[in-house]
């Protein structure tokens, strides 16, 4: 049996001021920062140990992460940063707040862009400052796998190469991953994880720093999941 | 020409105490987690800008390089943690204060301890609670590899594999490295690049927190080194 261990970032200062984030690199709210030092707490009180830890390059994961990782004594694990597990591109929707969004554009496409699989928010030109080209940590992606927006549906197809490549690797040399992504990315691995339909993977919320434990068997196939809230510490 | 920056971690709790820290896995203190940020600043504003950072499996290390890439708004970049840019070895007066060992042993044992080159501190035994050994982060090692106790050319010799095996390697893709390390495995990197003979090495002393810069020619001989507080920030 093998466990993964997931965890959705710590608030960050967006999600308080309720704009679209997507990739933009915010940082964890004081709010979220607590929670992630309270998931490392709880994560060391109930006795897990990780040997290598994913995230993505965006500062409000990896800031969790490390926030985890100190609380653990656990610092000096490999840590692997991967750009295929940001949160979902929010295309030109980035930086817009909720509320104005659906003034401008309506409630019900609003919606749609939030709550469908497939469908894409307006996408970012090439000569947009967000227009993730831009910034050196994409800057070595080769230019087709750039998203100027995404449908969930994309996130989840650029998830999944990260899983296969990176994540299947550890886990096969008996590793114990931790995984600290964003909601739509960890949306990407349950879907696939627990076969979750199109229609009903946009509605499982996952709460942030909240360590989610999936057991594993031999074909990495999900037997159960749950809370590491919810089990008994060590004897 | 190609720069290797070097910093020194920030004062750690075991420094003000005046303990024998070597290998002993110590937090940074306040004034070394303000050192930390203040290294960062600075070497933002003088427009330096890393794509890989190699560190030591130490967390005052780790602690520092974090605080670095927080100030630099580089978290994203990939980060190397190697156990042979730890701290020296000092044996088996890993946690005794200076004062005391000095009334234990003589002022002139422990000066000959602290200031040669080739003599070594009392060894750990394998069954010491600080035996490296005992902890997972070193359980992969051969034992052959895991010290005991070490003296300085110990510690160069273990420091320079990680040179030639994973640094010069991120030089020759002319990747832009940082390195957070310590007083001993920094004098190592610094004996190799600049030739300085066995006596002189251990008389250099490299404050904490304090990005030296060296430039290095193509073969990755230097070419000049200056602290980054030396030089005119970009125009």
């Amino acid at each position: 049996m093998q466990q993964l261990v997931l965890v959705r970032h710590g608030e960050s200062v967006w999600n308080k001021e309720n704009l679209f984030t997507g990739w933009t690199d915010v940082e964890l709210s004081p709010q979220g920062e607590e929670e992630s030092r309270n998931a490392g707490r709880l994560l060391k009180e109930k006795g897990f140990v990780f040997d290598v830890a994913f995230t993505s390059v965006l500062r409000r994961a990896i800031g969790t992460l490390w926030l985890i990782l100190r609380e653990m004594d656990l610092m000096w694990i490999e840590e692997c940063k991967d750009w295929r597990l940001n949160e979902r591109h929010y295309g030109a929707l980035q930086g817009l707040n909720k509320a104005q969004t659906a003034e401008k554009y309506g409630e019900e496409q609003v919606k749609l862009w939030r709550r469908s699989y497939h469908v894409r928010p307006p996408a970012l030109g090439e000569g947009d400052q967000r227009y993730p080209g831009r910034d050196p940590r994409y800057a070595s992606l080769p230019p087709h796998l750039v998203p100027r927006t995404e449908c969930l549906q994309d996130t989840v197809e650029r998830v999944l190469p990260c899983w296969q490549q990176v994540i299947v690797p550890a886990l096969r040399e008996s590793r114990r991953p931790l995984i600290v992504a964003h909601g739509n990315s960890l949306r990407g691995l349950i879907k696939y994880l627990d076969r979750v339909s199109d229609s009903d993977i946009i509605n499982l919320e996952i709460p942030t720093g909240t360590p989610l434990v999936y057991e594993l068997d031999n074909d990495l196939k999900p037997i159960r999941h749950y809370y590491a809230s919810e089990i008994a510490p060590p004897a």
